[in-house]
């Protein structure tokens, strides 16, 4: 395995750390940047220096891509001097970017077009992660190219998901984004909220922590209740509304961002007249879903 | 302590475990509710029937309510046969309903000029947590009157908060509660998003579990970043907003909901707008603390 | 008719003018309000003063309020002095104050049940108009009771309009109002897009005015489409729906507010996966409307 | 003037009507376009084939585009025959797409390195419009670019506004798209509310023509007060966000939804606590314009 010979392109606050890896593991790596000084610290470590993709994926066994955004990677695996030109139709390609999973489709598309095979795999958790081999790591691709990745990866992440086929890994890391930014937002105004109100920001935090507005629905409320299918209210939609209501009122008249909350409240408000009134909150989220339920 | 009066008002799905607690707890109890069914079954357990609001706070060294809304309590209080009329001016005030804090402001005022302390109490949790004594219980009150309120209140619940003056209870609920209420919004549409993006929502929930996205902001980020006034970039401000915008345009071309992120995302551009683009995520808490920063 | 006796309790910035021209009119007005001040210049145009709601309401034909909010109402109507302890069943009570419709219709109801007439007539416009005579009334109440008032509202209004029962005058003033406060905010945001792209305001200003941008949908697109039942597309929501992602990109990278933009996104792509996407844009309004047409 | 020759890139449901007005004025006119159909209509009429739109743009005076999207024009110009291979240094080039404005900026910077000369119109209104020559045209070049179009645009449409530099026509299309297509959800917000409180929807419209909620502000309230600098209040922000507050109880308590108003109306709460609330509503655009006084 570790006789194996490893393509990196783009070697920034992530790419470095995981070509530095690879290289400690053992494998042979040729790097290439646009950086010379990002080259020089791999070369530094023992990596060999590639002049373009094209080179750094000539007779590798696998080619990694860490970049910016979609074009960057598109620019590098099709442009000139693209990796395309001389990687192996027994290599494997895989994109660590964090791009738009549409763009991944196309790509995929296109290598599949000449028998390259590819996963996408994008990566979670931050710089410091990635220099401890211990990033959360979220890749599509077939089953056999799962496996095939496998080895390099398990040198770059602690946790690794099979989201699915090529493109997927890319979809699992925008919705858990999605999700964590979003939060962050609405945080932010329940802290404000609470300091306007006049109470203490610490003791605020230290009581939702101890409710699911600190520990979120996901291990506690959606488990036990509308994944399970079970929908008899602990709390209602129709309360949880009422109590939405009290908290706009009370953040209108402080003057406080509520953003979030206010569009909240008109699904709340929906999901009431649909008939979900009564049932546990969690429905909501079966109000959500209608969208993806009717016929089109 | 336990040859105390309790008069107990509402004997709703909360008021009725509560009562039941505190007679099983050896107070001398005077219920009094519009149902008789929910009476009934108090007298049934030792508790002494009383025919009014007044009946019960006649001779009560602690009187509580716990009522559906603002109009209900202010009627309890103030209205024919209402508990003004025959509290003792030793006796000490409890009202855990849920209520607008403003009306629990206004109603406090009133009684304190008739010499009649108050405190706001109320709680969070579910049924069952009534029942076994276990509700969370936010209290707004001189420290006097919570220290007074304890002994009663400890039999009611096992987590109690001391948020500030009376209306503060009320007012760590309502913030709380938006929290969570919200909150629940956003993961219904992370998990939509999901599903519409051919993901295995199971497998997305054990990935959003393992980081942020499921286990919110305030036992993670917060504490470690921006609340220790550390705004360096884990991850920046303006990577959030952009990953974001991928997000949108994902669930835009599902034709899934994502009301709280397409908000969400405004916020992110006037925050990057107003310089905070290359501070850490967490800054946006700065961002939005910004409108009660300034002077008016 | 001009013998007739008019009680009228309010005197503020729309009361005070609207009482003038009752006077003004012939009538026999007798007012009443807190401020003194109010009522003297009042007298000064020869109106009677009155102690009191109760002493306003006594004898009159027809019995106008105009006052700040619903509790006000309220407790001119039925608080200590108030109207309905004096007011003829022979007479009419003009309700000209903006409260919530819900309020309307329990003071309505509580009246009814004494055989006290009501109507609701909400205004439009601004105190010029008031002064002018040539206010917009929006009118509930029976077909009757509306004949009855018109004699009397002629004289403070030159656009009358009989929406419906009692409380519907209310409900229409609200509409109306929601339509242009919001579109208040929508138009900033368009201005402040066209100032942060570049763009002169006047000129942008003048651009719009020549479209439906400025004109509104209300004359021009959905008389013509929409409303005729005519969805054949002029311009397809799947077009308005890529336009707006257009401006959404264009206000995210200028760091312009678009809050209004950003939800109504949300219901484009929604309308399109319902299966909108290829109908006029008006049919963004068939779309919002299938809430109200679902058996529930 | 009319000896000159044009060449035309896309001739769909505008580029068609548009490429036979300019044969029927006279024109020498050489069209290409993906669909052979498309240039046979037009070849009928007298224009003259071209087989890429490089031979399209080979001795032109002018060349105009009108292609769906970025990417095709970016693609019509830089790509494999593109115009860019052909052109004349002395001619123009008119992109009349509605794309991005970015994409526009771009493809101008790298013609001008070549000499070539660009503005972009692209164009408001309907088929239909084309077809009469009656096409709004917003127009972005420099002056001596915008006087030679004229001649040429004359014959498209009758409302033609030079809005600023290259990219500027675009931008005041995308802000004039921006309101009207926002506006469309706002007015069915209002039309489905009036419907679910049981008014009539014709009379509401009748109403709301009557008023700013019909006509828009900027032909009304704007330009007599804000614009003017005037914010004396005719109508206060605070007011406003009153009657907006009551009408969000409405709706949520119908079930309706009222998206763009949830979002407003914490622009109006901010905007109430930065110092704006007793200030005419209008000076809601002054605090929306902050964002873009601030130096950053």
């Amino acid at each position: 395995m570790k006789n194996q010979i490893i393509g990196m392109v783009g070697l920034g606050a992530m790419g470095g750390p995981i070509a530095a890896n690879l290289v400690k593991a053992g494998f042979s790596v040729k790097v290439f940047d646009l950086s010379d000084d990002a080259v020089s610290k791999l070369t530094a470590l023992g990596a060999g220096r590639a002049s373009s993709a094209a080179e750094a994926a000539r007779d590798a066994n696998v080619v990694i891509t860490m970049l910016p955004n979609g074009p960057h990677v598109e620019s590098a695996v099709f442009g000139e001097n693209g990796i395309v030109t001389t990687i192996s139709t027994d290599a494997l390609y895989i994109d660590m970017s964090t791009i738009q999973p549409q763009v991944t489709d196309s790509i995929a598309t296109r290598l599949a077009e000449k028998n390259i095979s590819m996963i996408d795999a994008p990566v979670g958790r931050q710089t410091q992660h990635a220099i401890e081999g211990k990033l959360l790591i979220m890749v599509g691709g077939s089953e056999d190219n799962f496996k095939r990745a496998l080895p390099v990866l398990n040198f770059l992440g602690d946790t690794i998901y099979h989201c699915g086929d090529v493109g997927a890994g890319g979809r699992m890391k925008v919705v858990n984004n999605y999700m964590s930014i979003v939060l962050n937002q609405v945080t932010a105004e329940a802290l404000v909220m609470a300091e306007a109100a006049g109470l203490d920001v610490s003791q605020s935090l230290e009581v939702m922590r101890g409710t699911v507005a600190g520990q979120g629905h996901m291990s506690t409320t959606y488990p036990s209740k509308v994944l399970k299918g079970d929908t008899e209210p602990g709390f209602m939609v129709d309360l949880a509304n009422k109590d939405l209501g009290l908290a706009l009122e009370m953040s209108a008249s402080l003057g406080v961002p509520a953003f979030t909350g206010a569009v909240a409240r008109q699904v709340y408000s929906l999901a009431s007249r649909e008939g979900f009134g009564r049932q546990d909150w969690t429905a909501l989220y079966q109000y959500n879903r209608l969208c993806i339920q009717k016929a089109l």
